[in-house]
């Protein structure tokens, strides 16, 4: 899971599970649902405390975009995964200042650096619930599109209602598919610092080849600060701003008090993205037999592709780096999934869960009339959909980057026609900065000719289909026609390409303020397509607002049956991840059957870095531990972080905390709610948790606090950091 | 120690050790000292069997160039590694038939192809102690060079007339160190042929990545036959030839009644190459900390440069690949080695063993006369060969490989014109046939960008030392100066390689027949070259026969010393290992620690082959089982090959068992003599035990005969050779 969140699977969710061992992420919320297992669990703590989302030790849990972070000092400074902070570390590099190789240290306040644009450190505040405003009765009472679009028209003003409070960011999340709604209010900090990472060496060892492996050895750590204005709120990066007060901070466990030892109580808090536990049987059957084969297929065709087009060209390979790597941890992902679902028997047991699902349903005539309907209606609402994602699922791959990006310059150009209320979802007045953010950043990772080759590739498989089956606004924005072979369509798109300017920055930019009348004028090819394709992209945005309207009542419906089950039986449900704040819980614990030929345990050390080093080049140097660490290391300079047990300093461990992509940088905490380490990681063999829970085979990789420490005390010595957290 | 054994550091041997738990390679004359040992641990044979080399199970065993093999029919079937037979496989394949990517399956006798040329199987026929013929009163008497030229003449003298029985060959060696000779007869199986090899995605599957690591899941296992003239006797490749009627031979043990288990007794008997267990601490010292890391570092560079003056270059790839993967093979091993010696007390450990020995030496004055002065000498003579070896170890690399050719056969034609039985030892009749294959070979293995290059930086390295360091006549010969930059090397050496035509072969071997006047009017530059060094290649030699026979005189002295003091404790020392046939025994055992971070189990399975499978272009195709098999995996297609406590076919498997390279395709037996595996690698992690074993870490990987009779019954169907090894 390092690195990318995955949100291509987002959206709705549903089915049949409860809680596991140690399955479940958790709402704030629900803690009191599950106080006895916390308790039984080892938690030193009041489970009540944890409801708290402004009570210690929650208020300490922030979001970064895609990750999560904790402040660890009463001065706003954040811990959270090196691979988090990444694109902070690379803005900040220069080639005479590699800091993304050397790392970076900031010896005092004044040296700490401004993270990338557009980075956060957003707060929650807020959590409440809002289905009854999202969901009024007379909301209730429509169906297709004009469900969705009320649906949508009352979370934007909840949400301008809510961001009314100068310097806060506001969101309503759909929780059980669309049965619950809530409202999460964030306090937006806009200027961060880059404040330390260790080496790439430390903080990225292992790279791609331990991504999502055991035994691992990664120092994934990071230091941000949140700055406000001289008010105490949050502001533009300024000078003269100081660092934020967090109303509490996390504290790291003792090494000698605390010690972490395997079977210990652990618990997480953080934002993970998406999970599809409880989703029915003819999704997860859609999604392993047919769609996520179709885009890894698509996934691996696009990385070789670019790979191919950009090897030597330093330029275009750093452009495309991101997306590479993107693709490739979406595709490994994909991978690891597929090869745990096949053969397994995931699919039969969802099956079987949702048969006695509709059993106990069927078997009283007012649940029948209650739940009936609904559960029907999600199936053929369901093939509906798979339908088309089936026709339109090469749509993101033959799309030209500049063509998505005169689209959505376009459709700002009509939205911003209206009052900011009626303007749809991300193209309100609160919605531009992202925008231009985004717009912009095309200039780092936009390369033209891997572009092409990539669309005109999936182009061709796509006019290959049945001409019946195509969409001819696609077809024709391009100036193509069915049928057409790879050679033919690159040299209509070397036309396209040459007919915009779109790929100029300024140029680009420029767009974001001019009107419809405007575009309509402009002769630049991909302006002209956006153009000629706007009706189309409505009536297909008409079209599944149409059906998700039906399929929101289905399905919240489907899932309130769900719950109401297992209500019956006395169990608890937790809601599929959905990028909001979760707790889970589980302990530190081994592994057994590891990979094939092995067990797994719960800590690795200090020797395994010596043994996996190898230096600046072999392996792409991705085995390139500091010389500084391994001297401190033979040594045997372990400080206080040694364990007699291990005769070394334990450097990354396996627990059975339920998390997904979006928990990296979570602040592992203790049963007292000290910090013992950073979530960071999954295994690949295990990725399918994202289904299906198995805990025999379910372990999240977190860094051990005391290999941050020993790191930063021995080898970096980043005495004021160390100091400022209170570390002896 | 896949693929290549490590001959570098053959010769001699000393010091301190006897059997721990697993620790020998015995020599079967041995037995009964450890016959107790072998019943106690599970032996069902009468260990006295074990003693006779023309009996069964050791009559079975054969040499392979550099491996072990086992006849296991009674037509000459020979099992081994594919590591081992590869040469073969490989020099088979054609474009259009690529046996290496595919395997190879003669579906009859007709069909089987003949091996790679010089490929021999080797049968020990007799093994007889000659130290009293070697070391006769009158060479005793003598020192120096006289007395190495003494014991080179009488172990001529035994060859010879070993080898007046055709079809044998024979060959003198030292056991610990030079105090004991054994001349052992071979018959010399010469029509050697390919019958069946696994998918390289089989035999070789896991490649690089996975040489010398555990879990592991190779199926390292490939067929040859012997045949035979007409008259049952070894003869030239010809159709007329019949297969091999072997004395004994071994059978697969039954899968039913018979399988393995962990803890388990295995035996293994084979040919390892080198260990150096009974050094003395300062060699150990030497090799540690001056000797291996100075090789490692010139076998780095010589990697590098060998790979970037052929990158892109498909015949020069292909012409070097042999020799980038042994260098990289021992590069791997000395790393490994290194690591573990490092922060070691292996060293100390030496040290205190030969305190030992010495405080029982000096305890006694009659054994202070017998030993002293033997220890004391050989101190000081090591010594002094240890600063030969600083002086000329960069000798190796910075040597054109024509010029070696050269030297090679003006040395030939200096000996050609002595009767045969006064030539020196590898220049006799005997040895013409791999004179001039080694010389013919050469046009598939030479690339003279590559040669010139890694000759040019290591020279340049060589005249960077002091002046009077260096040897005049290797300077000379190449026209340099000391004190040379690369450049100009490099400009001497342009002029050099054009002003010699033996890279052409015909020319080479035209050269093989040619008298030393011949070489003497020669202009071309590398013969030239090879006439110049002659007298100093003379003179070197006899400096190391000089020191070698003072050497020989007063090692033997010390591991006589060695052998009496434990003698003395009830204890048997087994010699070195040098090539010569041995039986090891242990047992099946998994290893905790395994990696940091993991434990071992003693068996990997199926399962892990899928989990690894990556295809043919992911990792450069190092992880691509065949699609049949991974069908038959996924169908749980297992036959009667299954282990229901696994719930799959075992693949590999960890024994305690002591091995080195040279054991590769060795069969392991259990208590009954029958074939459960075939022993092929052990760990990096371990590798260190050439020179200390230690019975927690050291384990041997091995291919279970379960996992390749699955894998010939289920998947490949080759029928015909399981008819014919009796296996159901």
């Amino acid at each position: 899971m390092t690195r990318f969140s995955l949100s291509l699977l987002a959206a709705a969710s549903l089915a049949a599970t409860t809680a596991h061992a140690d399955e479940g992420m958790w709402m704030p919320k629900q803690l009191p649902q599950i106080a006895k297992a916390l308790k039984a669990g080892g938690l030193a703590l009041d489970p009540a405390k944890l409801n708290d989302l402004t009570a210690f030790p929650m208020g300490a849990v922030v979001g970064l975009p895609g990750c999560t972070g904790s402040f660890v000092s009463a001065q706003g400074l954040v811990v959270s995964n090196h691979h988090c902070i990444y694109g902070s570390i690379q803005y900040n590099s220069k080639p005479d200042r590699d800091l993304l190789k050397n790392g970076f240290y900031a010896a005092t306040l004044a040296d700490e650096l401004p993270a990338a644009p557009g980075t956060r450190v957003l707060v929650t505040v807020d959590m409440k619930d809002v289905t009854a405003e999202v969901l009024s009765a007379q909301t209730q009472a429509l169906t297709g599109k004009v469900r969705t679009d009320a649906i949508e028209a009352a979370q934007k003003r909840l949400v301008s209602a809510c961001e009314a409070d100068a310097g806060h960011r506001c969101n309503v999340y759909a929780f059980f598919g669309g049965l619950q709604y809530q409202l999460i209010k964030q306090m937006e900090i806009r200027d961060v610092r880059l404040v330390h990472a260790p080496a790439t060496g430390v903080g990225l060892f292992g790279g791609d080849a331990d991504n999502w492996v055991w035994p691992r050895h990664t120092g994934d750590y990071s230091f941000y600060r949140a700055y406000v204005g001289a008010d105490g709120k949050p502001a533009e990066f300024s000078k003269d701003n100081k660092p934020y007060t967090p109303r509490h901070h996390l504290k790291f466990a003792s090494p000698l008090t605390s010690p972490l030892n395997e079977g210990d109580f652990v618990m997480v808090a953080g934002y993970p993205g998406s999970t599809a536990r409880h989703r029915l049987p003819r999704e997860v059957d859609f999604a392993f037999g047919w769609q996520q084969p179709a885009r890894a297929k698509a996934m691996g065709e696009a990385i070789d592709l670019i790979k191919a087009e950009t090897a030597g060209r330093r330029d275009g390979e750093i452009k495309v780096a991101d997306r590479i790597a993107g693709l490739q941890n979406t595709y490994k992902n994909y991978q690891g999934q597929q090869q745990s679902f096949d053969g397994s028997d995931i699919l039969a047991r969802r099956q079987a869960g949702y048969e006695r699902l509709k059993a106990w349903v069927n078997a009283s005539p007012e649940r029948r009339a209650r739940y009936g309907a609904d559960i029907a209606a999600t199936e053929s609402l369901l093939a509906e959909r798979e339908a088309i994602q089936r026709a339109e699922y090469l749509a993101p791959f033959m799309t030209p980057q500049l063509l998505s990006a005169a689209r959505q310059l376009y459709l700002l150009a009509h939205e911003r026609a209206k009052p900011d209320a009626e303007r749809k979802s991300g193209y309100q007045d609160r919605d531009l900065p992202r925008i231009r953010a985004g717009q912009q950043s095309l200039e780092r990772r936009y390369d033209e000719p891997s572009d092409k080759r990539v669309a005109a590739h999936f182009l061709a498989q796509y006019l290959a289909q049945p001409a019946g089956s195509l969409n001819p606004a696609w077809v024709q924005a391009y100036g193509l026609k069915a049928g057409q072979d790879e050679a033919a369509i690159r040299a209509q798109l070397d036309k396209v390409y040459a007919g915009s300017k779109l790929a100029d920055t300024a140029f680009r930019l420029s767009w974001l303020d001019k009107d419809v009348a405007a575009f309509k004028a402009s002769d630049d090819a991909f302006i002209k397509a956006a153009v000629a394709l706007y009706d189309d992209d409505r009536r297909l945005e008409n079209r599944d607002k149409e059906l998700g309207g039906k399929l929101q009542k289905a399905y919240a419906g489907t899932q309130q049956a769900l719950i109401d089950y297992h209500a019956s039986r006395g169990e608890a449900v937790y809601p599929d991840a959905n990028s909001t704040l979760r707790i889970s819980f589980g302990k530190v614990q081994a592994r057994s059957p590891g990979t094939d030929g092995s067990n797994w345990t719960a800590f690795t050390t200090l020797r395994g870095i010596v043994a996996k080093h190898k230096g600046p080049v072999e392996a792409g140097g991705e085995f390139n531990a500091p010389a500084e660490q391994l001297a401190a290391i033979k040594a045997r300079n372990f400080g206080p972080y040694g364990v007699k047990a291990l005769d070394s300093v334990p450097v990354n461990f396996l627990s059975t905390l339920d998390s997904t992509g979006g928990n990296s940088g979570s602040p592992v905490l203790n049963k007292r709610a000290e910090v013992v380490g950073l979530l960071f990681d999954g295994t690949l063999d295990a990725v399918i948790s994202d289904w299906d829970f198995n805990p025999k085979m379910v372990r999240s990789i977190s860094v051990d606090s005391r290999y941050m420490l020993w790191q930063m005390s021995v080898v970096d010595k980043t005495t004021r950091l160390l100091d400022e957290m209170g570390v002896k």
